[in-house]
């Protein structure tokens, strides 16, 4: 009786509002928080452990004295007659949108007018998508950041998740994997309006190579789709690849491009990243993309901080460009130990070299399994790779934005772990009990493609 | 034939990506856009005139020094090992969210997870919207602040825009003028899931009293409304006027409440705001509207700037809020000058006492010509009422946000051109031509309700 009445309470104070259906297709907490949740479960159990965090690809050199001068400066300057400033322009501050447009799309054509600085490539894209709609197709990489199809999916673009298969209907899983050099099979890939391509990918690592973005924007322009191109880690990479896809001739007529000053400049909690739409590119009706970008920067946000932003002038100039530099050399340096560490226990290992992530292979694994082994047995977070897309099934991900010591004291547990299996587990040993774990420990002792 | 070729090269440049429809239904451009387009064209025609600007409502006043002292502090310990910090909660930091919750909820039983930091309110009702999805009814006071509707429409909540009423379908506009007290007549309003609603309004600059909003929050409750209450002007109130629809008792389970930092402490151009969502507000299936928004703002926000956030703290301190006082004072010095303009020419002036805008009426007259007309022959640019809403015809708002020089000749220029009405056009002119604008001059010379 009392239950009854309780539920009768209850019942008198929901509202009438119905819960928006996109909402509850989401499954799950989004990837960080459910790792974070995990996490922390862990050291309640073990409150002694000396946890080491691989996971979230969270920056964490300090962040060089010419940009945060700048920002400070500014912050002072609020506080005078002659420097205080309201409201900036929504698009950014016109100097930013020059400066971007010239040193990072030197010579490719961006007019500073293409250019929209923003708080960061994921509010961004959710912004992108606002704009874009329910009634688009999209088509994202799989595995990849899980912010494009999340916010699809709140757009209305999906329809509900399957267990089975581990993705959501009505979105385009383009495999990404070992097998294809992590490059999707256009040819088998159905037409969709929007395509997310995230280069050098999160997770994977991988830097598409020239070749490989000519084929995906001329997909593009036989099928009239917009490329998103995400290269929040562009500056990671070392070798020729291109570092936007704006490299590419005939991209403006069918690519947005999104990026971050947060990998890049240390900017994570300082937000600030930029979207490219170039003039070129325009809806099927001809009307201007870019325009009704315009229209939702002004209409949902309101520019982003002018402090972050005297920041980024200052990343953008000579100075701190070198400064900047010598912090991603760091990071890539953490990554190449993770990825030797791994490969050195006969696991094989992508990334790294164009990028702060390391991809793990453990074949045959589950990954959130794999996460757990290592949270366990090692005190150390990585990703699930199916955090990232049913393609991500047995991988983790591992990031090197860790302190160099944490880096290397990770490296000497994964060792540990992992190693033994390469002293143990010889060619004599393969048809002896081969267990799951064996099978993984027997992938050939590649060099790591990092 | 060159023409048709043109043509047929546009033709195969355009994507096959469908505009959003949403998109297309927008009107004009949004109208802070549209009226520093006019204001340009102005300038460049009368490249001598020195136009000071009543319209936007940006900020002036320097920031107090112990607030900015306490972001450049920030930005100087992002230089050093011990004081980087790169992704922080993306619900903002737990302090701020307490210190939100303590000071500014104080006594109203608002818990620091209830409170979400964010880059401004103006970005968070747009998030807000996403939550809620197009299969919402929404009503919004007319005149209001136009970023309700707009992002409204542009996530499918509405229908096409009627030339002839000045509104979209769909939405339910609930007149607010001097004839009710700018509050609505409850009992012709028909339910809606969503209510928007301003106070201190904007433009009206209205403070609805205790009874109003707990008429408001009677008429959410017995039709399962959700109210999401705009309270980004709260501390401009002078009088017992609620600051907080949560002074309202029973509020928590009807209310969502957005706020911001950009008028109270100058911070338009920093960028930090909040929403609140109370534990006890659900959808009509019982779940947890606080818990989609987590899900929102961690897929779709990384959290405002570390830099704001420290700025944030600084102005809740016992100093921070004194300083603040003084900078808000000020503004609503201006606005009570600027009312008193306006009235002293025989004009109805609201606003003011609560607010730092004044809503000056001009009955019969279309407010686009009238703020043409100020523009023209004072120089001084206002916003023309219908930007708000149909309601606002007949309106301009003018903002006490200026310089208190550039107020002090503003209203002598006012008066200049409005002044004479009230010498040249007494009770024995009324039947001689009574033309508009002498109609509009022979309003009874109220005192203003600034």
């Amino acid at each position: 009786m009392f239950s009854s009445r309780t539920l009768a309470m209850t019942a008198v104070c929901q509202t009438r509002v119905p819960r928006n259906a996109n909402m509850e297709k989401l499954q799950n907490g989004y990837l960080f928080p459910e790792i974070a949740m995990r996490q922390q479960a862990f050291m309640k159990r073990h409150p002694e452990a000396e946890l080491i965090s691989l996971g979230v690809g969270d920056t964490t050199q300090p962040i060089p004295r010419v940009v945060t001068a700048a920002m400070a400066e500014t912050c002072h300057a609020l506080s005078t007659s002659e420097g205080y400033r309201g409201y900036g322009a929504e698009q950014g501050n016109e100097e930013l949108r020059k400066r971007i447009a010239e040193v990072i799309y030197e010579d490719m054509g961006i007019k500073q007018t293409d250019v929209f600085v923003s708080d960061g490539a994921q509010c961004d894209i959710s912004r992108i998508q606002m704009m874009m709609g329910s009634n688009v197709t999209v088509a994202v990489q799989d595995p990849t950041f899980p912010a494009y199809v999340d916010s699809g999916v709140i757009m209305g673009q999906s329809t509900s998740f399957k267990k089975e298969t581990g993705a959501y209907g009505r979105i385009e899983y383009m495999r990404c994997s070992p097998e294809n050099l992590f490059f999707p099979d256009l040819s088998a890939t159905p037409r969709t309006d929007l395509i997310f391509f995230c280069s050098p990918n999160n997770p994977t690592g991988h830097a598409a190579s020239r070749a490989q973005l000519e084929q995906l924007v001329s997909f593009a322009k036989s099928n009239g789709s917009i490329i998103i191109y995400d290269s929040a880690y562009a500056s990671f990479i070392s070798d020729s690849s291109p570092k936007s896809i704006y490299e590419v001739p005939g991209a403006k007529e069918v690519a947005i491009e999104v990026s971050s000053f947060s990998k890049f400049a240390g900017f994570a909690g300082v937000r600030l990243g930029w979207t490219v739409i170039p003039e070129e590119l325009t809806f099927s009706d001809g009307s201007s993309v870019g325009r009704d970008f315009d229209r939702i920067m002004c209409t949902c946000f309101n520019g982003a901080s002018s402090i972050a932003q005297a920041g980024g002038m200052a990343c953008l100039s000579p100075q701190g460009l070198k400064a900047m530099k010598k912090v991603i050399n760091g990071y890539k340096g953490n990554a190449m130990m993770l990825g030797e560490a791994f490969a050195s226990a006969g696991l094989e290992a992508y990334g790294g070299r164009n990028s702060p992530y390391v991809w793990v292979h453990f074949p045959g694994r589950r990954s959130w399994d794999v996460f757990g082994e290592i949270l366990e047995k090692a005190n150390v977070v990585t990703i699930p790779g199916t955090g990232f897309g049913p393609g991500g099934e047995g991988f983790v991900r591992v990031s090197g934005f860790g302190r160099r010591e944490a880096v290397q004291e990770a490296c000497r547990r994964l060792r540990r772990l992992f190693g033994r299996r390469s002293v143990v587990v010889r060619k004599r040993d393969y048809s002896v009990g081969a267990t799951e774990d064996a099978a993984a420990a027997s992938a050939p002792v590649l060099l790591p493609r990092i």
